[in-house]
């Protein structure tokens, strides 16, 4: 059985989404047990309206709740009886495989690097979300924020677990790493970028070379490595700038009769697009490099994103990524810091 | 008069719509000359083939052309005779106010550097590109690709210049200054943008704070400050992205009849769609911080695109953007760099 731990009182629609998830994957997959994480008599009021396999669902109580606006740290080391804490504790100790949760981005990686901690010899976890491809396929960004200043090694490391998760999950035989810079020739660069590019050349993974923001999602790359801050810019500017996009498109349309009446034909077209965008499809965004599962679901996800989310921990769970990180981490020649 | 020398053979139409840009602008602006710089030859026989005020256009030969695969620092100091040396070292020596050019970014950038020369007490020169925002404006990020490593210094003076040019040439009152950053927050940042944000409040702008990548074109910004490297990936990614949408919603609305039938009606609709995503409808970027003007046009301008860069050419110098770049630089407190 893998055991996933569901933080039910993370993000914009918990609890009643986290439990609606549950109780999907419970009856999904037959292979896994689900511990939801929160306030018990809220939980168990929301477990009473769905049916499932009640032998693997259990409940952890927890009364306390972190919100967005806290700061991490002191929200962690606060909030000893919150969800998020509480369910990060249960995946130190070994008594779930991976934790589930939509709550505060920061806290979650501060809670998981503090109590989860690293796998040995990695030296920064960092958090890799999934993008849609232009060819239909999806390609991990690696870090989107965990480190906002990184160094050479880092990326190197990056690069590795990326490949061990694109590899493990999402059943991509050799993939094809990239290096986000400012030009596609191996001299540019900034002084990081520069920096980085011999070391993927010496990891042991399928380095393609120098990836150029406009073809981030051309569908050439299954792992894009890049430090904190530029991950977060592209992150937030792929969402930012496809609901500009869309809903320029939205106005070009509903200005002349001709338009308006093709708009309407095509309204399915807009709502298919719109879904191929939503970054709730693509799940949740993992969190590599810890000792243990820690899967960060969007903030708006409803039932089925946490269904999605559940069944991308059971997959991490089950091709073993964690292993593969740490033997290949191990394998790495030690860079400086 | 103002004295604007163009590069006639730089960019992917050169020289033809280079030279039907430079007419179409002598049509329309009477306070212009206009010295086409290049293969005299073949700048006179695309002339013959239009009509415009002769006694303000004149040609200045040069045999050489550096192309995009060239390296910058090398091309410019070998290639005395070619259209691009000539016509920045005409800006240089008083000759011309302001160069328009859509060739090679690079050269353009070294070249300004090492002809033009920075304004004294300019740190670094920057490239500016203008953005569309969501609300129909226009939106500048600087800087975007000179300056791939910057300290916090530089970004205060990118401040400053940008001020001066959306105040100069765009008529923005009172324009407002944002941060690039990985979070909203005062605090967020990488060491960079975390250094950056007492220079923006301390120095003469409006710095209206942190700007995270998803309101970029949220029209709540005149001017974005960036190392250039992050301005590099948002610019990039603009293109990439937009185009990505573009042709992802184009199969989806191939994929059945009734879509089909719509995308037919709305045709007219993502023409216009296209063209106000086009950068060129947008001008050229300037590179701000030189003794002169140097406007960087897209590598795909077509005559009426260069026709644009000569407006904003013309505004530029009208404006006097760097006198009140040199003042604005001089008034600030010498920060380390």
């Amino acid at each position: 059985m893998i055991r996933i731990i569901m933080d039910a009182f993370g993000g914009d629609n918990a609890p009643a989404a986290v439990v609606e998830g549950a109780a999907l994957a419970l009856n999904r997959f037959d292979d896994i047990t689900i511990t939801l994480c929160g306030k018990e008599d809220a939980i168990r009021s929301e477990l009473q309206k769905h049916s499932f396999d009640a032998a693997r669902m259990a409940v952890l109580n927890a009364e306390e709740v972190i919100d967005c606006h806290e700061a991490p740290t002191l929200a962690i080391k606060r909030k000893k009886d919150s969800s998020l804490v509480k369910a990060l504790t249960a995946v130190a100790n070994g008594e779930a495989d991976c934790i589930v949760s939509a709550g505060s981005t920061g806290a979650l990686l501060t809670g998981a690097t503090l109590i989860v901690r690293r796998i040995k010899g990695v030296k920064r976890p960092a958090l890799a979300p999934l993008l849609p491809t232009r060819t239909g396929g999806q390609m991990m960004l690696i870090d989107c924020g965990a480190n906002a200043d990184c160094k050479p090694a880092y990326l190197q490391q990056f690069a590795v677990m990326g490949s061990a998760y694109m590899k493990g999950v999402a059943g991509v035989e050799n993939p094809r790493v990239g290096l986000l810079n400012n030009g596609a020739e191996a001299e540019k660069g900034n002084e990081l970028t520069k920096a980085t590019y011999p070391l993927l050349q010496a990891a042991p993974v399928n380095f393609v070379g120098n990836c150029e923001a406009r073809d981030i999602l051309s569908g050439d790359y299954d792992v894009l490595v890049c430090d904190g801050f530029s991950g977060n810019v592209v992150l937030k500017y792929t969402e930012g700038l496809s609901a500009t996009i869309l809903s320029m498109l939205k106005e070009e349309l509903m200005a002349d009769t001709r338009s308006k009446f093709g708009a309407l034909l095509a309204k399915p077209a807009f709502r298919r697009m719109k879904k191929m965008m939503d970054s709730t499809e693509h799940g949740g965004a993992p969190l590599l490099g810890v000792n243990g599962g820690v899967i960060k679901a969007h903030g708006s996800s409803d039932a089925k994103a946490f269904c999605s989310a559940v069944m991308q921990a059971r997959r991490f769970v089950a091709a073993d990524i964690n292993g593969a990180i740490g033997a290949a981490v191990a394998a790495l020649p030690d860079e400086e810091d």
